[in-house]
């Protein structure tokens, strides 16, 4: 599992194909199939860079844990009694097994369920039975994995030293995100779907807009599909939508002018190793929420806001998260890689941690246009991969409004050069 | 995927195995086993041969296609407007997703489901959508294979020169093919078995009948089990069947002759890259067609044919096909590589375009025989794959009667040494 | 599937890692995991040592066979007529077929279902239809496998020269399981559980009962959980346990001095290529079987023995067996390797070849304790392969009472050391 794999005879030549790879296109074949890429961008870019994977609101009391798998990495995220959030790796320090097996719950201590090691919640070693004296507690704590909460979100990077840029990532983004209170919400819903393509087909896929108008009817009803669009280049059949898009946008800002939010976009998306983008932006239809008809879908606003209508914060973070922070509710996307060809994308529903179900919300309204967009783009993403698979495959253009697609990739190439230097 | 991850340090020694192996018995463990073989094979034998994929009546109209996987290849075999079979790499030109997802169907023009980039059936990029100004439609077509339609049987090369010897061989078995008009039937049935063994393998099983009187109770009511054994080799107890072989033979030439239909056989197995073998046979019992009696299924004959008393065409091609052609159906075969282990073999049952089910013929009649034993074979196959996957396997000597099984591994042997040479 | 394969660039470092291997503690994590290692592990450690794989109960009439997988190989054991146990490789010298698909049964001779080729149950070729003149089959008999029966158990070894240690260790072990008389038992039930774990985790979990407290409710209702403690290191908790076996281990001592039979430990485990342990201990309980009141399970007991109270014989064999020979019945355990990631484990239970079901014994009583026994420690091992599959997978101290864990892994390594150095 490290990048001289790669540079062994037989291997695919990841040096030579970062070299030659062009602007403007996806990745050659094998950068999206080859088992041997895959432990490459475990080691070189998944485990060195932040990684979104879970919210405060699924680990809301002390004990509370969800475990998270990275390819071969399994993490758990608890609350310590402190109340602080901490990660750590889910391999006990006896003889190695997976410690926590759920993908949720509660503990007092973390206890590894085979020869009863016992643990705190800190990770630090409380108890391995029958050892001999001088046995060293001390230094047998479960390994711990850096972890940030970020208004409620919570990152994790596997590397000893994590990037430190991402400080000034969490000062740009908060104040997008805090208004919003996602500390104070509870999980709606979560979906997982295994997706049977590479995490980069799927990151790309989301990274883009120019398969909406085909390809997510239920989507577009509130998603402007001049998403990406540069304003000289909008395309005339769109003209009408832009122009409500115009109006909408002047509203917007109006509205969040008068309480102090930001809406402007930041666009860093591969600049840095902690990229991103975030922006505030207009709804279509009614504009308040991810429903057939633009309206809410939860009575209940989060935090103290007072109105629905405050579109959406997208924020987007490389290399595998994005999210859409509306008045009502939030939808949070972590895309967990299994292997090289099948990927998790876990979805997560934020409400306000007072709404009620079927009183304050319906949970088919709520999760009903991002389930249906989900599946859609899953079928998407194993025909990219299937197709990515073929000899006859040759990286075509990227059109303008898939520019994020090519900022992913380019981030990608870039992280990837990085580590073949060290 | 090329032959240089096969000279790696740690891989099979392709080039050392290929030299050593002796004439008269099958390959070593290795050459039916390996994942990096089957890359070699998918690169320097299926994808530099002729190989049939499709028959013209699985696409009829125009806009009719089919898809069809060799490897990880991805081919559309599609009618164009113009009425001539095409065929193209399955592997959208922009972002490379699979276009068609379908295994067959109708299309006015191919359109990729991701991004609806828009081909014509010849392949032309129509449209894509929002591009700048200068993006080149031109050279962004669906990348065209080689395809060849002979008497109704549809052939693709991957390759970007295909054998030059291919004419040769349509010249000389067209004769046998045209009479029974296979471009004027229409698919009576298709049957796609997976089967758990290596495609060579599954070859193998076919080119030799040796096995047949153990285990194809079914086939040998009309297949003559002498097949293979040179004449004076005929074991005593396959006298009677010899006999009976030679009258039928008689008639038969003497009902060819009548009509002017070539009948002789004609094998070049290993002797060139389209290799082949064609020859009219008698059948046994009734002698007109593959049932349990030897009686015709179909009563609508092929093509202009005035009488069912016409044995079977066999044509062999290498490396993945072979055809019964009968007076009232025909039967194809095509075996299509998934992986080191697994292999699809696609079997299709061709009746007169005017036959009516149920009135002319029945369908379990027309396809009890081969359905039955492609079953057996399927568990011979896979018995095959994991005799040979022990190390305590030794190829032993193949039967006189299974000389081309010999020449179909001496042909590919001779195949991987010219790819390896150059 | 050489070790060469594992010195190749790109390849785990084998030589390195078992230099490198600390006592007491388990293997680094690309031991337990790679695929490359597992070739290693079956060319290396289980094609060259005795492998138990069957009880004479299996086979107990001439023709009576069973096959069994270990890794790649497939290994045929089978009663010959003149009543001696033979193993053969399941490969037939044709073309390399699985010679016997099933996994037991019984044969006149052994035919090869592809091409009929007939064997002798002593491996000879008896026919091979329609060869050619001074066709040799004396050189073609099914190849041999080495096998030895030690007081009713099989084990066979696949390597040219088995360990000739092995004669000392059937002189050693034989006085202890002679008495229960094996051959003269029949089989109870047999039970094949799939474990997603590496086989060597498996034998891992086997060689401890730091996890039995914790882990096996049924089992110790009469297993000590004392067990691998030395005399000193009894923990308080445990000490009325430990009174309790001090208690009946003296009751067995004066049951074995009666009847003279053996009782002390003998233990080399890792000090020989034939590595064992074996002993008669109580139980607890009622002491006389593994039953959760610790009464016999089987009124007909084995042999000629004359009282249930003969505890267990307890015997492990490096590298894939343990065994549990009780007065009443005996349980053998065989681990048979899969894949890097899966091995089978075969547990039978034998009775008295006279004992009747519902008469003698109830089969789930008989059955219960190893059921449920096995079914928690598959679960406790596929955690561990999960675990140490994490790159945050770092090995940790074995607790005192593991000894034997260490014990195996030192074997191994000693075993691939040998095998490196060769």
């Amino acid at each position: 599992m490290t990048s001289t794999t790669l540079a062994a005879p037989g291997g695919p030549d990841l040096a030579g194909l970062l070299v030659r790879r062009a602007s403007g296109q996806p990745l050659e074949s094998v950068l999206y199939t080859s088992p041997a890429v895959f432990d490459f961008d475990v080691t070189a870019v998944l485990a060195r860079t932040w990684l979104f994977v879970a919210t405060e609101a699924e680990v809301r009391e002390p004990g509370d844990f969800v475990t998270v798998e990275v390819g071969p990495y399994s993490v758990i995220v608890v609350r310590d009694d402190d109340e602080v959030v901490r990660a750590l790796h889910n391999v006990c320090r006896h003889r190695g097994a997976r410690v926590l097996a759920e993908r949720s719950g509660s503990v007092g201590n973390i206890v590894c369920g085979y020869h009863r090691w016992t643990y705190a919640t800190d990770g630090s070693l409380l108890h391995a039975g029958d050892q001999p004296k001088g046995f060293d507690k001390s230094c047998l704590g479960l390994k711990p994995v850096h972890v940030r909460v970020v208004a409620g979100l919570v990152f994790v990077c596997l590397a000893d030293q994590p990037p430190a840029d991402f400080d000034e990532v969490v000062a740009t983004v908060s104040p997008y995100l805090l208004p919003h209170q996602l500390h104070r919400t509870k999980v709606a819903a979560q979906v997982d779907l295994v997706e049977e393509a590479n995490w980069k087909l799927v990151m790309e896929n989301n990274r883009e807009c120019y398969h909406c108008e085909g390809g997510h009817p239920e989507l577009i009803c509130t998603f402007f599909p001049t998403y990406g669009y540069a304003e000289g280049e909008i395309p005339a059949r769109l003209q009408p939508a832009h122009e409500r898009y115009l109006r909408a946008e002047a509203a917007l800002e109006e509205t969040c002018d008068k309480r102090g939010l930001p809406y402007a976009a930041v666009e860093d998306l591969d600049g840095r190793v902690s990229a991103f983008r975030v922006q505030r932006e207009a709804l279509d239809g009614a504009g308040e929420s991810y429903t057939l008809d633009g309206r809410a879908a939860c009575t209940r606003l989060l935090g103290d806001l007072d109105t629905p209508l405050l579109g959406r914060v997208s924020l987007h973070t490389q290399p595998n998260a994005w999210f859409h922070v509306l008045a009502d509710h939030a939808v949070t996307f972590s895309v967990l890689p299994l292997s090289a060809g099948r990927t998790l994308l876990r979805t997560t529903w934020l409400v306000h941690e007072d709404a009620v179900e079927d009183t304050d919300y319906d949970l088919d309204t709520l999760t009903h246009v991002w389930r249906e967009t989900n599946q859609q783009d899953s079928v998407f993403c194993a025909r990219a991969q299937l197709g990515v698979s073929s000899p006859g495959y040759q990286p075509g253009p990227y059109a303008p409004s898939e520019y994020q697609v090519d900022a992913f990739i380019t981030w990608y190439v870039d992280r990837a050069r990085e580590h073949l230097a060290r």
